[in-house]
């Protein structure tokens, strides 16, 4: 019988509950802790500002963060699970108009989770979303040390010799 | 006195019944037509259609493109005037988060009008437009032959040696 033990069906209902309906689990073979990707379950904001310095970015104000992460098409989270207070250990989020273009902002993996596959799982869950909704190109702007992190994984880096341009506010 | 004549006010009802509170009547000294930029006056997806026609852009279905279009920040139309019946000579379009950063997409002018320094105000309009709302950064991807035209409007070309990479749907 293949129907799912009753356990089985008791952790599906308790990830369920903690991550919504359209989590993943990652794929870390060997690996003692287990970690899963979701859209839905809610990112705090002083847990996302940690991962933020943790991986050495610029601090923001959390009232414009919290604009930014509303007003984003996907908000994604990689959690190191626990049964009662999964931890953030990885995100990302997209904006765009989510049917013809997405462009993929402020994708980080905590260092300490870095180097067993979690940032290309994450970039997988990413884009599986937003091929459901059917996006048709996704863009995003990587600095030198993960272009090639991105080229690996199927990334065509300034296709036609487009180059990308920045402005910045005064 | 320097309050406006009966005559002035007129026109300025006509341009806001027309174009919107926020519209932009473009610098064009010496010539003999009025081009204006409006991100209220609705734009038609047959103009639309039109417009990316004249500039050799591929065809997307209209569905698609009416729901990219509701779904962007902001909606930029470059209208020829006339009183009766604006024509949309050119166009650009702005997705994300409005708060952190936007990403400036479809921007074009009608060969017929280009050359006038049409673009360039367009792209101003776009830009004090995002300013108004706080923006901190603005994005563009550059095809090879538009490079120049932006780096000449104070854009930086892949600061940091940021590299722009693509992803297509299959």
């Amino acid at each position: 019988m293949d129907s799912p033990t009753p356990n089985s069906q008791g952790r599906e209902a308790l990830f369920t509950t903690l991550y919504g309906a359209g989590y993943r689990c990652c794929d870390l073979p060997g690996a003692r802790l287990e970690a899963v990707l979701s859209q839905e379950r809610p990112i705090d904001l002083i847990e996302l500002e940690a991962l933020c310095d943790a991986v050495g970015w610029n601090r923001r104000p959390l009232r414009r963060v919290r604009k930014a992460l509303q007003h984003s098409l996907l908000r994604v989270g990689l959690w190191r699970h626990d049964d009662r207070l999964p931890r953030l250990v990885g995100f990302a989020r997209c904006t765009g108009d989510g049917v013809v273009e997405a462009t993929v902002w402020d994708v980080a993996v905590h260092p300490l989770y870095q180097g067993a596959g979690l940032g290309r799982q994450l970039m997988d869950y990413v884009i599986s979303n937003l091929q459901e909704r059917g996006v048709e190109r996704v863009t995003l702007y990587a600095d030198p040390g993960v272009v090639e992190f991105y080229s690996h994984q199927g990334w065509e880096l300034e296709p036609q010799q487009r180059r990308c341009a920045f402005w910045y506010a005064p």
